[in-house]
């Protein structure tokens, strides 16, 4: 069985560290289409270059390495280059360099494929233009529209930030790909989660992307005194998202699955003064689940408790949804074909979903898509103390390479 | 029994809502020590004199009229001309003209007072530079160190603000004045709360100014990506809070009596963002009651409390207390006279604390004192659509009357 050498994935990880690295918060700021962005690509094409991949950037960004010669489909590996500000070393990173290895394995150990391997750094996956930019330009899931409107949070346009690069935003819709010409798509990444650490597993074999919807929700009271208004003559709207918070569980219990989750993340009181009854609450629910109808159960009790709750403390009671986006699912087949190689490595694993979004959740649009995780140390990520531990970030890749090998192969 | 003009308080109340008014929210804007109060009490110092009234300001800009001539201890009655931004018409400036209404009927109805009466307008009661300027001043809770300080949210510091009324800083400490000058004190003021027109009553017979203690809390968990991490490995610092929410009424109900008021008023998660469980929340707790052991036994049950919640979420909790104010008690003689008056005039009454801070509550440590409230429509206060029903406050008024003849005979 053919091995991986994690001490180059390493050194490659370190190196690629580099660009974005600051002293002070030891964090990697490389945000898409930024100066440390752009140089980790071109180092990147040249380490392909050495690798003696064919390297190119396709209009969206994306550098993509080709292994063999053949004219066939090809199985795409690899994950996104750049980083959230004060990211980590791992998100994204591994899944690119732990593609290259591979490729290096192979080439050493003289394994014959039937079919080419691409193995793919995309672009802007980490939103801060507000999608997946790379992966969604190549399955196809890109409007021109999008394109001329869409801007950072510092109101930089996403055109203007790739124009800094001589790159064309017309150009994002040519970096499209024809199902035909790709086999499947296979991302290792790590956890960011607590789950694979808590549960003492190496492997997570991801059934799918769990679907999300989030709502805004306002329960209007009426504001008093703190000191004049006795307690029970208050309409007090924090008491109603506090109600609500205590039957988040219940609601879960019922409707949901171990996969579900309900959280609270934002919230402000009006008008938000500590000697002031608050008049007001405005808050976030973001649900989760990986079966579109138990969200919609999900989404359901949450607006009846909602409803009696604004009722119970003579409140007014409003939401809206943001956005619904369904589950995604994984290719069952490469789900076996990755649990089974797991069990002849003797690696221990867990099925689970993929709670965060990944490159891999656009292209089960287009292919049979397969997605690993390995432990996040302590379930941190998108800070600068994300760690993953370099024996499970070998036995991943050994996997990966063994996946690699079956999908290339006929 | 004589009777007060309502007419002439509303003709009064109305002039004087004329220095501030704000055409576009139909608010009043005569916040201490701007050209709106300063107008007015220019005018009301007019006002006094024409009524046959000894009128000065003091050094603190509280203006006085003084009715008799004979040389004893003056019952004090008035209350504050200042309002907040945005106020009404009533807030304070009721006080005002009653006690002038009082003194007209006095001399219209040739009674005979053994005591000097003081007509008094506070200055800056609603707190601009964060106290009660004018009766902190006259019952000397002013510290030099506090005059040459203070500063308004604006950043504009006390000492300038007065000196462009050409009004010395230092004149602040000479309007103190000593217990022996003073007879009693009597406020009429609205109530500000919706306790009066809920249970029906026409006065509030006030015995005392809750105590209120206010606390900043800090819980502090982990913050998660909310997708990767599952429901029971979260620390999710709201629902701390939201558990403590749950607690409140029944830590009234074992702790506290039906004056107690507990208010969440400011809260504010972190990191704040939809998609993250909040890792720390900071919250305002304000505690009411008009008994220091049932504060001290309120406080201790929130710690309790929280301390256990805490635990249970596993989060870290931290408290800072900001301020510990004791309750003031108003004179238990003058708060049954006042029971009595409103018997003999057949007014409905309800004693009841005040839960909103007044210019009687430092009288309180000087000389005895009463405070009576007539009703807030819908409780609204410091705010445009702040309204007292004439019929209350004629009855109000005559109460006041009644009150003042007593305590300024013999």
């Amino acid at each position: 069985m053919p091995n991986i050498s994690v001490k180059r994935i390493e050194e490659d990880l370190f190196a690629l560290s580099k660009f974005g690295y600051n002293k002070e918060d030891k964090g990697v700021y490389r945000q898409g289409f930024t100066d440390t962005d752009m140089a980790a690509r071109k180092w990147l094409m040249d380490l392909f270059e050495e690798n003696g991949l064919k390297t190119r950037m396709d209009g969206a960004g994306n550098v993509i390495g080709r292994y063999g010669e053949i004219e066939k489909p090809a199985v795409i590996i690899g994950s996104h280059l750049d980083s959230v500000p004060a990211g980590g070393i791992f998100d994204g990173t591994l899944g690119v360099m732990a593609g290259l290895e591979c490729i290096r394995t192979i080439k050493e150990n003289s394994i014959n494929l039937d079919y080419p391997v691409d193995i793919i750094a995309t672009s802007e996956e980490e939103g801060r233009f507000g999608g997946m930019l790379g992966s969604q330009a190549i399955t196809g899931s890109i409007t021109l529209d999008w394109l001329e409107q869409a801007k950072d949070s510092n109101g930089e346009m996403l055109k203007d930030a790739m124009a800094k690069y001589d790159l064309n935003y017309l150009d994002v819709l040519h970096a499209y790909r024809d199902k035909e010409d790709i086999k499947a798509f296979l991302e290792l990444h790590v956890e960011q989660g607590p789950v694979l650490e808590n549960t003492k597993k190496t492997i997570g074999v991801v059934d799918g992307i769990s679907g999300v919807f989030k709502w805004l929700v306002r329960l209007i009271g009426k504001a008093d005194h703190a000191g004049t208004a006795p307690m029970n003559m208050r309409s007090d709207a924090f008491l109603g998202v506090a109600d609500f918070a205590h039957e988040i569980q219940r609601i879960i219990d019922e409707e949901g699955t171990d996969k579900s989750r309900i959280t609270i993340g934002h919230l402000e009181l009006k008008p938000g003064f500590p000697h002031t009854v608050p008049g007001e609450v405005d808050f976030s629910i973001v649900g989760r689940d990986l079966d579109p109808d138990v969200m919609k159960s999900l989404a359901n009790a949450c607006r009846r408790v909602l409803s009696s709750i604004a009722r119970r403390h003579r409140l007014m009671f409003e939401y809206e949804e943001m956005s619904w986006l369904e589950p995604k699912y994984c290719d069952k087949n490469i789900v076996k074909m990755i649990e089974k190689k797991a069990k002849d490595r003797g690696y221990s694993y867990l099925n689970m979903p993929s709670g965060a979004g990944h490159d891999a959740q656009f292209f089960t649009d287009i292919t049979p898509t397969g997605l690993i995780f390995v432990p996040s140390v302590g379930g941190i990520s998108h800070a600068p103390d994300e760690w993953t531990h370099w024996i499970d970030v070998e036995r991943g890749s050994n996997l990966l390479l063994d996946c690699l090998i079956e999908l290339s192969t006929d």
